[in-house]
């Protein structure tokens, strides 16, 4: 049971852990802060959160005495800042977590504001978002079933993470452990690079003449291939530039490997490009089939 | 009314065709034509077709005798065969349309399969698919409210473009005319570029030495992204290789764009990078209300 938990940022991310630490009786009080008034205190209304902790020196200093728990859930650029507010007022037996999706990044703001106090940080990144955001956003299931990657510091201690890990356990998710830089490098693969992707190609689309006819006839694959170019343009700013090492790096190996496509399809080499869609249509299959066989309900003799 | 009507290929494409002329009470007689005698069984004991025809060279007389409407859905590989075996038998009362997904080689092939007789054969390309096939998978009512494309010839008569209209407005499909080189453009940019650049994605991660890493991390945004990564890829190397004139153009357009975009993450340039993503999340979303709009139905006082 953790006593006292400090919640920056109320919105999906942050409001669905005060959600979902409530539904499970795992914490005692919840204290939100944030920059917007009215968000706060639509989350207060909600009872997501319990009180709201005013953002000036003082006051911080309140908000944060006997805190067992701390979670950065607002947007990543503000994370510094916040950690460099809190250090004065940081407690030696209070941990602070994030959310963050991007992790080397965040460990080096983490380093510069907190200083001699970092072995207190724990890194962490829930894999799980929607389309939505603000308190109304907030579910206390969102965390079900979901990944939480926690990218440990040499400095930490294992029962400090191992706090981080029981939270989140608390909300129904599944805690994995990655070194920043491996967590970077896998996100800059399977999420940071189809999102440049798809704007890439929404953005090229667009600025044809011939747009309008060219949108007339975009179908259903379209419509999923580009999904995630609806995502949030800061947002996505944000997690290029803080990633920029691994997305490059990726954008490399994926842009050589367009290149030698080119060259099979200009050489009208059949079998060459069949071999790619082949390998790649197989591969899908293996991970969907294999996605789907843990996420479906165990069968009822088994229970 | 068509009297009767010969199908080359009862699967999903050209077995909907039939059941939806049928349930429009639009046809008379439908044969069917195929290269797998179980198919054909199949989807004569589905009612689909009344009968079928045998491709020996007499039999094939007889199939195509006093056609009014010859739909050719086999695969697009078959195209230039098939027509070639019909073009002696085609009286001329008869029109030949066909459902390939890229246009001016199956003109080529058209011309050179059917020589002078090249006035009766009218290109066409519903667009719709699913993910199924076979004459099990043919439904009824798969072409409501999607569009057909019609490429005609300048050798075409309007009487005749208007019976292969007439045919798919029947099954609820909705008419656009198009040239053959800007429907092979449009969708080199909208379906087939995408489709290789899906196929480049996951292959390319399949190859890397942590790939299993990888896919475990993989959540709902790169399942979308790929899902056309899961299609027959036998299927995507011919509309490649068919298409590859503009589909070179696209992939050489996009490559260049994210050129682009590389030089500006790699220079840490935010504005230039939300900028792309900005314009591509506004287009994607103009796009997504306008075919929402016109997908809804419609208010019931406008009825």
């Amino acid at each position: 049971m953790l006593n006292k938990v400090v919640i920056f940022g109320v919105g999906l991310i942050g409001g669905s852990f005060a959600r979902a630490l409530k539904k499970a009786g795992a914490v005692r009080e919840i204290v939100g802060v944030g920059r917007s008034a009215a968000s706060m205190a639509r989350a207060l209304e909600l009872g997501i959160i319990d009180a709201i902790g005013v953002t000036g020196e003082s006051s911080l200093a309140a908000a944060l005495a006997g805190a067992d728990l701390v979670l950065l859930a607002a947007p990543v650029a503000q994370t510094e800042a916040i950690l460099a507010a809190i250090a004065p007022h940081l407690q030696a037996g209070t941990i602070v977590t994030d959310a963050g999706s991007t992790k080397s990044d965040v460990v080096a703001s983490a380093r510069r504001a907190l200083g001699d106090k970092i072995a207190q940080f724990v890194p962490g990144h829930p894999i799980a978002g929607r389309e939505t955001n603000g308190p109304d956003a907030a579910i206390d299931h969102l965390y079900i079933g979901k990944k939480v990657v926690l990218t440990a510091l040499a400095e930490n201690r294992e029962a400090d993470i191992e706090r981080v890990a029981a939270a989140w356990r608390a909300c129904g998710a599944i805690i994995h452990r990655l070194t920043p830089e491996e967590h970077d490098k896998v996100f800059a693969a399977v999420s940071h690079l189809p999102h440049l992707l798809a704007y890439a190609l929404v953005d090229d689309i667009a600025r044809k003449p011939h747009a309008g006819l060219l949108f007339q006839y975009a179908a259903s694959g379209f419509r999923d291939f580009t999904r995630i170019a609806g995502s949030s343009p800061e947002m996505w700013r944000d997690i290029s530039l803080a990633n920029q090492p691994a997305l490059l790096a990726e954008l490399d190996a994926y842009m050589a490997q367009l290149t030698l496509l080119r060259a099979q399809l200009a050489a009208n080499d059949g079998a060459a490009l069949e071999h790619v869609y082949s390998n790649a249509q197989h591969a899908r299959h293996q991970w969907i089939t294999a996605i789907e066989a843990a996420e479906a309900p165990p069968s009822p003799d088994k229970e």
